[in-house]
Formats: C-alpha cells, sequence, structure tokens
C-alpha cells in the first residue's frame, strides 16, 4: 500500500519556502517523499509573470539542499507547477504532495493517490499543436497506472504546467524556417493550455480518438476534459504533470471529488464537488466541515460571449486588467466563500478544461 | 399612500438610456415619478473613471426631454448616483426608483420606501471633513422623514454620491491659502466616503453625538455604519443622497433587508439581508426564490490589514491593480453566486461603513 | 482667398469645454467657423475608453449652444476626432480648427488648410475590411478638393477617428448570420485604423489602385501611407476625416510640413517635419523657434518584432499595460522633449500608419 | 593604478545570465573583479516586483559558481543593484563593473572610478527615517575613499537599492511595539529612496551637516542631491551603493559626467551629461558619437503638482498605471532618442534626488 500526505503552506513571497523548510525540519515531511508542488503565486499570471519561476527555483533548490540531490535530478523527480495570479481574496500558497509507503493492506476503498509527470521539452513550432496534445495524452495515460488507477472516471483533476511563446522563442523558430501557431504571446499560453487539456480529454476518454486536429485547438469549444487544468508559464518548455484520484492502491487519510462549474458563479458545482468527495452537505458547509476540506482546485475564465446567465459582464472589453485577472478574482470570492478560506486555488485560463466560461473544480478532503 | 417602484436596467455602455427610454415609451414609467438613479457604470472606479459623469449626463440628458422639465431641474430632482466598477462578473446597470401615489390606505405592514435629497456643495477645504459629515446627518435626517421613517431600523440603505478631490481643486484651495485633508487624489475619495458614512451613522444614532471628529475620519475604524454605502465621483461637489427603509405610510411591492458582511468572504451575512428582507432562505436561495431578488447592494473593500480569515492577500501589494478593483471583483462574485444573477450592486471603498474590510448588504426582494 | 485658424486649447478633463468657450465668448472664435476638433483625451486609449465619446459630447453640444444649430447638424458640418490616452507628459487638449474667408488675393505661397468629412456608417462586418478602406479613399479625394489641394504632396497629415467592434456588434452581425474580422474587441481597433489608412493611402497615390485586399489589412505592413493617423472609438459607426495640408488657395498665418519616424525614437523625423513646414532648425530648436510651433501630430505603436534598434522592449509582452499606452509614453516625451512643451498630440496604434514600429509625424508652425 | 572595465549586457528575461557567463568563458571578465551589477529588470517597479529579487538571485549563483566563493561571500563584495521597470522603449540589461590593477603611472587625467558597499541591515521601524540616512552617509564616505575620490565633485553618480516595508514587516514592527513611518507599502519606497538619497547628499557636502531631519524626509522637496539614484525593492533589508566618478588613481578607458534633468523633457540636461562626461556635442550627438556612450543612467519621476512645463499631466490621477511607470516610459524615451538606443537605464521614483519632477542623469562615455 501507498499512501499520499498533503500539505497546504502559505508564502509570504514566492521565493517563501520558510514553511516548507519548517515542515522538513520537524520530521513532518521526508525531503526524498515530495512528488508535487502545486503552487498559487502572486504574479499576474500573465505573460510576463516571474513569480512562478522564482517560485519553482525557491523550492527546488530546497529539496535539493534537503535530499542531496541535484537539483537536475530534483527536476526529474518533482513536478513544480506553479500557477500565477492571486486576485481578491485569494491567498498565495503551495500544496505539497508527498507519496511514501504504508504499513495497512489493500482494502476496497478507494482513497487520493496522486502521480507525476513529464512530457519531452516542445520546440516553439509544436507549442500550441498535437505535439503537445499527444505527448499530454501519453503521459495522463502512464500517471493513471503509476497510481494505480484503471477507470478513468477515479481522475479527479489533472493538473498541468505548460510552456508558452516568447518573443525570442518566436524569432527563433522563424530563423529556422518554421511557423508558430500565433506570434501573440498573451495568446500562445492560451493554444498550449488548450492543446494539454485535450490531451488529458483523449487519454481519459471524455473525447473519441481522432476527434482532436491542430484545427479544433483553441476553436471547437465543445471539446472539452472536465477534470484537466492546466496553466502556461515561461519558465519550462516541456509540460509537468501531476495526476489525482482515488485509488484502491492507496491508503490516505483523503478524497477527492470533482464537479464542473458551468460559469464563473456555479455556487452548486463547487458543493457538489466536496459531496462528490464524500462530505455530506446541506446547503452550504458547516464550520466543522469546512475544518476537513483541505484545498479546492478550480479553473476559471472569462466565457467568450461576454456574458454570464445572459448578462453582459466587461471582462473581455477591459483594456487595463486582463479577464484572466477578473475571472479568478471572481471565482476566487465563490469559492472562498463556501469553503470559509482564502487559501484556495484558482487558475485561470480555461481553454478545452470544462464549458466555456466555466471549468473543473475538484476538493481534497479529510476521510 | 405611496408606493416604490424599482426597475433593474441593463447598459451596454455608460451613456445606454435605451432600457430607461423604453419603459417610459411603453408607459411602465413616469418620467416625472423617478426619484434615485443608482448605477454601476464600467469604469475603473477610482480616480479617472469618466464613466461616471458620462452615465449621469445621459441619464439626466433622458429625463430632461422626457419631463420638459431643464437639466438643472432634474438635478434638483432626481439623485443619481453612479458607481464605477464593474469588475468580474458584475453587470453594468442601474436601478431607477419611481416614488408615486398609491391608491391604499395605511396598514400595519412596512414596505420599500426611498427618498433622496442633496447636500450644499463643498468647497476643496471641506471635502473629508466634519463639514461632510454634518451636511450628510443633516440630509439622512430630512430623507427618513420624507420616507416616514421614524425608527432609525427601519432604516436598511443609505447610498450616497460624495466628490472627491483632483489636483486642480487642490490649487484652488492652496491658492485661497487653504490646506486640503489630503494632496493624494485618490486617497480624498477615501476621506470623502468615509465622513459621508459617519454622517450617516450620527444621523440613524449608530454613533453617539460627539463622538466624530475631523481626527476620526478614516483613522478610527471602530466608528463605522451598517447602512451607509458612499461611493467618490470626479462629477459633482456636493453629495446626493438615497436612503432606502421600509415603512408603513408606502404601499409598494417590495420589502428592503440589510445585514453586514464581516468580511469579503461573508456569504451568510448576504443571505441574511434576504432573510432580513422577508424571505424564508433555508442554506442558499432557491431558484423560484432567486426570482424574488430584485437587487442586491454592497460594499466590498480589502481589509487594511491585508488579512481574510488570517490568510495573507495580494490587493494592497499590487502595484497594478488597485484594491478596490480586487474587491469588487471578488465580493460581486460571491454575492452573484447566491443571488445567481450578476447584475448586482457591488461598491468599492468602504470606510466606516461595515467593519475593516466588510460592509453593508441590502436585498429588496418582491413580497 | 479662404484661411485656417488653430487653437490649442488644454482640457482639466474630458467634458472640460470652457476653454473654446472664452474663445467663443471673447470672440476670437465664431463657432460657425468650426471646421474640426482635434482632442486628445485621458482615457486608456483601448477598448473601454469612454473619454473619447464624453469629450465629442460636450465640445458638439458647446458648439451648439454657441451656434443654435441642432447637435444633428453641429455633427454634420463638424469633425470630432478625439484620440485616448495622455501617457506620461502628455497634456489632455484640444485642436480646434476653424476656417475663413480672407479678405487677401491668391498667392503662390501656399499655407495651412484643413477640410473635413465623414463617410457612412459601418455595419459590423464592413469595419476592418475593403468597406472602410474604399470609403476613406472617397472621402479622402473629396477633402483634398474641398481643400484646394491637387497635388498629394501638399497633403501633410489626414487624421481619420474609425469605429471599432463591441461585444453587442458582434452578437449583431452573428444573428443576421454575418462574420466579423475578429471577435477580439480591442484587435478590431487595428483593423479599423489600418483600412482607414489604407484608403488614404490609396486616395494619395501612396499605393496603387487595386493593391490593397482585404487579405492586405493587418497582414502585409508593406503598404502603408506616411500622412494618415488614424484612431479609433467606440462612440462612433463611420469615420470622421480631418485633412490638413498646404494650399495655395488659403492665406493662413500657419503652414504644416511632416516627416516619418522610422521608429520610436526617430529624434531627426521630429525635427524633419519641422523643417519641412518652413522652419530652419540646426540642432534642436530654439527656445524662440519652439514658441512658433502651434502643435506636433504624431503615431506611435510599438514594432510587432518587439525590438527597437536590435533591442528587445517589453511592450508587448507586458500583460499589465497595452503597448500601446507604453508607446503613447515614450514617443510623447520624445516629441514633448524637442518641442519644450508637452501638450502635443501623439496617438497610438499606427496599423499601416508609417513602416512597422514607427510613424507619421506632422508640425503645424506659424509662418 | 587601477582600472574600471565597464559592460553593458542584454536580458532575455530577468534569470537570463547568458551574457555574462558567455564574457567570463571567453576570458572577457575575470570574475573575482565584479564589483558591482546594476540592472534594469523588466518588472512593475513598484511593489510586488520579483523580477529584482529573481535577477539578484541569478547573477548571484552565476558568480558563486565563476568564482567558487560562496553565495553568502558573493553577497559581501558584490553589489547588485537591481531597479524594476522597463516601460516604453527601454531594453532589459544589466551593466557590470569590473575593478583591477592596471599597470600604468599615476596621471594627472581622472578616468572611471566605481566602488561598492554596503550599510547594516535596518528594521521595519527604522526604514525611511534617519537611521537609513546616516548609515547611507557614512558608506557614501568610504566609498569615496575606496574610489580615491576627494573632491566631491569629482562623484557623478551614487547608486543605492534600499529596502521597502511589506505588510509583514510592518506586522512585525507592531508586535514589537513599534511604529512605522507609513502602513502603505508602496509608499514606504519612496520613504527609503528619500532617506538613501538624502544620507549621499549630506555624504557629498551638497546638502550642511544637521540639515536634514526625520521631518524632512519626503516632505522638504528643496532639500536633495544631484548625483544620488535610489531605488527600493523588496528583496533586501540593507542598502547596496555603487559610487561613480572620475579619479586619478584609475586608469579606465572611460569617463564619466553628469547633470540634472529640471523636469521629464530636459533634453538640455542628457546633453549637458555628455558634454561634461567629456563628450564635444554640437545640437544632439552624432552617429558616431552616439557609439561612444556607454550607458546614461537617470532618474525619473511625476512632479507633484501633476505639471510639467505648465501643462496637466495625468500621471498622478491614473489609477490603472502607477505614475513611476509612467514617468520612467517617458524620460526613456526621451533618452533613448538622445542617445540612439534603448538599452539605457532609468528608475523610478526620484525623491530627494535632484528638484521636484527631475533628477540626475549620468553618461558614460569611451575616452
Amino acid at each position: 500500500m501507498k499512501k499520499i500526505d498533503v500539505f497546504r503552506i502559505e508564502m509570504s513571497s514566492p521565493d517563501d519556502v520558510r514553511g516548507l523548510r519548517g515542515l522538513i525540519d520537524d520530521g513532518s515531511i521526508d525531503p526524498a517523499s515530495i512528488v508535487a508542488v502545486l503552487g498559487k503565486t502572486e504574479g499576474n499570471g500573465c505573460v510576463n509573470d516571474f513569480t512562478r519561476g522564482l517560485s519553482t527555483l525557491a523550492f527546488r533548490r530546497l529539496i535539493s539542499d534537503a535530499t542531496g540531490w541535484s537539483e537536475d535530478e530534483v527536476s526529474k523527480k518533482v513536478a513544480f507547477v506553479m500557477s500565477g495570479g492571486t486576485e481578491g481574496v485569494m491567498s498565495p500558497h503551495a500544496t505539497v504532495f508527498c507519496s511514501k509507503e504504508a504499513p495497512g493492506e489493500a482494502t476496497a476503498e478507494k482513497t487520493l493517490a496522486v502521480s507525476s509527470g513529464f512530457t519531452r521539452e516542445f520546440l516553439p513550432e509544436e507549442q500550441g499543436t498535437m505535439a503537445v496534445v499527444d505527448e499530454c495524452r501519453r503521459v495522463t495515460l502512464e500517471l493513471m497506472e503509476k497510481a494505480g488507477i484503471e477507470d478513468p472516471a477515479d481522475v479527479h483533476f489533472v493538473q498541468i504546467k505548460c510552456p508558452l511563446l516568447t518573443s525570442e522563442r518566436i524569432a527563433d523558430a522563424k530563423e529556422r524556417g518554421f511557423e508558430v501557431v500565433t506570434h501573440d504571446t498573451y495568446e500562445s499560453m492560451g493554444y498550449n493550455r488548450g492543446a494539454s487539456a485535450l490531451g488529458v480529454a483523449l487519454a481519459l476518454g471524455e473525447l473519441e480518438d481522432g476527434s482532436v486536429t491542430d484545427e479544433s485547438i483553441c476553436a471547437d469549444w465543445s471539446l472539452y476534459s472536465k477534470v484537466a487544468s492546466t496553466s502556461a508559464g515561461v519558465e519550462l518548455l516541456n509540460c509537468e504533470i501531476i495526476l489525482m484520484g482515488n485509488s484502491a492502491d492507496f491508503d490516505s487519510d483523503f478524497t477527492i471529488g470533482h464537479s464542473v462549474m458551468m460559469d464563473g458563479i456555479d455556487l452548486a458545482a463547487v458543493i457538489e464537488s466536496l459531496v462528490n468527495a464524500g462530505m455530506d452537505v446541506v446547503g452550504v458547509p458547516t464550520a466543522d466541515q469546512q475544518k476537513k476540506i483541505v484545498n479546492v482546485f478550480a479553473k476559471a475564465e472569462a466565457s467568450s460571449t461576454g456574458y454570464v446567465r445572459g448578462r453582459r459582464n466587461t471582462m473581455h472589453t477591459d483594456s487595463d486588467i486582463n479577464h484572466t485577472r477578473h475571472a479568478r478574482a471572481s471565482v476566487g470570492g465563490v469559492i472562498s466563500a463556501v469553503v470559509g478560506d482564502p487559501m484556495i486555488y484558482v487558475s485561470g485560463g480555461a481553454e478545452h478544461q470544462g464549458p466555456d466560461g466555466g471549468g473543473p473544480v475538484a476538493s481534497i478532503i479529510e476521510r
């Protein structure tokens, strides 16, 4: 049997790793058991957000120091997925997942299983194309096996960090005679997020084989995954993937459940994700129930129509604040209010992750 | 007997008054009965937000055209309170209040009463001082009488539009040898919002006579009103006040109730405001109940500590987005999610309006 | 003979028309002689900039009051081109052009001639297409004739205000079964600016007949005008055009000249525009020469490559500030420094107006 | 004799140190000779700008790797001053200063001398007070001696990196019963920049002993240094100081000169700094002269009045973009245009550095 431990750690800045260091120092965490660090950092979450890279650097160095592994080795063993943007009440933090052997015997009960892995690096011209889709699909299937999950229905959240195009990378492709999917660096984030999510959807059978082509990416919004959550960053060239689900191979103290927010104010879906994780919620969670919620992970985006429930909003027409920032702030408020805690994870830009304007939401709770 | 009608009208831009024109044209609204227009416009809600002025101009002109009154006359009869900022899912709109004679007899039941009025204009050096406090207090008391409300407990929302300092106004005071409360134009918004709110608190007996001085304004946060909602704008020099409550002199189809959000994720307070208005909510409102909600009015602000429920947020340290914009986006999400409708009213900057980081919330529902 | 008078008027807010009112009141300006108002207003210059509309509204009403014409009549006689964005040192202001009969006889000397006119309104699906190109071409030719200019080389600046797409307009086209050039409202500004400029280029013979197609717009950057300056705004559906040049039919106290900035720091081009207008500049203008400069009009944009003189900049990768705002701030600094006065006109987004990253610059000076 | 080498290195991101690594690898730079790295990084230059810290981290690690010194040792030997904000055309880069023994004999000619050093760390309650003033004064005097400069007139630029207050640091002071100069984290940057600059002014005799008190800081703008350039960052608690001047003890290939921009469009001062460095400029620098300019360092700020040369600007009333960002973009344009190169250094927030709205400007040129 294996067992997943989950720690939610507050950060006073993107490079603040004192929380994790404390847990290692007091023996709560064996640094060699860490499989993934999922962070919410306080940048703008857009192209020029360097808080993600800074945070990755700080956590990687800490784990390197604590384990004696080189930083390169750490990079190959631990997935660092840093998502920028803590607009509104959201609180910068990291969720650290540790995987270790547990003494117990296998039982019928499925509990939290987490696995992490990596695709190969992508060339600029491959970004946002089927190359990304195919690699993410391949690795997602590997990670299911690694987590002892056979039924795709037991996969509840697949978090991917994917790359983005920069002016330099675009120029590099051009020099070598290749064309990139878009010359707009900000837009390239969406293409990569979308392609990664479609890879998950194919892996889990949410979409049929052959249903996705280069042309579908960021074009056919009817294609989407209900559990993929993808986030782009300037600090990497491959995809880092964290898969979360429930598995009978694991005897963890936690379970996970998910639902899909149909739009940014879908309060019922947030509650449903808790119910699906096994919490018996009537109305909204009680204070006691709130204490058992470890974290909620969700994707947020402005609907492409500019409307929510038939009401116009200004997320797409506000030229001062990016629509991803509007969306995170608003959905972050909704989830924090349900959970009674603003230290939750909402990531922006939900291309092919849930329906247009909505997105997956997953909750980890104590059993 | 009198009667208040309330119309919530969507706006496709700050100067879009087609909705109100349609209601006048089809006879739903007698333009001469309009007492107040409370708008949520799509500017940044800060110093250089000219959408408020543009919207006021458009509505005033429409009512002038429809009534035959000069625009000056309209200004003296109708309170135009435009609050900038529709971050996140919030939808730009105006709530129009009409007051007319109703045939019925007085009953014991108290229903929605709305009155509006104006303070005198303030000199730059008076802005944000006791001059504003005293005038707002005086007019609030007048408006209670006008609305037939004797018990301050029947006042549920007092919306005030107050002025702000500009570089030009500061220079004007200086030339005449006077000092202003602050040289920071953005900060002046807070001083005026705070002073206006304290005037309401004194009028309603929430604070004792003599408890407020120039020194308390934007300094002693223990002093606050639970029903004042104040908003600053560059487009006026006096305060425009809309008072809402329940009165036995009115036979309206609506009632109003309020509560106080203790912080930006106080879901319970939003629901309590509905319950206090007379709605029997268990858990969250049902779809049928949501249809009976006419509008919800709330104030939002970043707590001065930088923390909500012990969790750090970045509203005050984000130098790209003003904290008022963060706060509106987040609280707008929370209320929209409860109400199932993003066309609600959240105004930013809650100085002396509710506790630090929180703010009043009032709901108008159909009886 | 005719004569053009030019007045540069400071504005303390987008709706501040006191300067023009004063000039009318003291007899300096005959309101019936005004042919164009070219404003620089203090919005963000992007999609949700309502300062342009507010300013237009205020000037139109003033001229209506002063002439006794209805506002509709004013709209047909006076071109109001408001360009948003006064980043950096730039100072909000309006340049008012008046055209009147002058007693003198025609001489060989060509002096400032200004004419203004309007295209028809465009449907959403026509925006950013050849429909705009063709109309702008037609009206530019009309305006040359109106200004008594035969040689296209005597045209030095053609300022156009064009429309943009909004979510509502896009939805309207869709409902009627038509497709628009882009679903991104911000991008639609560029398409319309580009199409308008190409219309000017065709009219002036800068480009050959037939060289422009729908496919060239915002795609083939080798096509451009050296005198077109176009600006998009949400407040209109047609194009308003102001043409400036030198003509022997006019006996004005001013002349105009232009040059093309090859990039945003092309100091030499700014000086060349003064020289071309007739000023004898050695090095930089002297203080006396600076006093004779009435205004400088220029276009600014971030080069699509992300580089200026081989040096990377962050205008396109900054997700907090739009690249048009960066470009205006920087070019505004350059021109203000040459002129010794920050009350100059720099408009952003120079698609098909000068080379990539550059733009036309025109100077009006006293003879 | 000693000798200063100066290298200006482009950066493709805040952690891009490939340029410096290349110069070390090809023998151009002896890593042990580096005394200071002065960077211009692409963050917002305000409170939540983590690009400064990221860049410092990357350069420190590289030098540690290259020298074999621990990172702590590097920190004690090399001053890393990273200034955030490359608005407009400005190009992210680092200027690396190396100091080494030179074979020559002392001559009368003074050439570029650079020395660097550090103050002690400051407690939150000391930030922005005389504690900072006194320490900066002390270290500046030390650095003059270290650079072999006796005459303060030979000091042309003193660049200081100072700390700022964060919510956490403010809370820490409060817990220990101390009060900080301001609770506004953004404002704290100004207090520290101002205090540091006043320390320089005292050291150089620009201000008389005893003329500065806690009350003068960010209050009495008549007190200022003409050569101090200070920049605040979240990544340090002490001040790092780089002093530049001309000294007969150095036989460098470069000289430095300075002037003071009286406002943001003071083109003449930029040219004067070149002339003072020894360049014979007539009008504007020629292309050949431009090639001999190594870098220009300047401070920029919005004047507190909101006016430049009597013209209103909107830097202080724009609630979407911080005034420091406006100022950098505009002044960056001016200097780049003179120099013909956008890879120059303009830092924002010039409290007590030059007159209100202006700031020092220094140029290093090849002899």
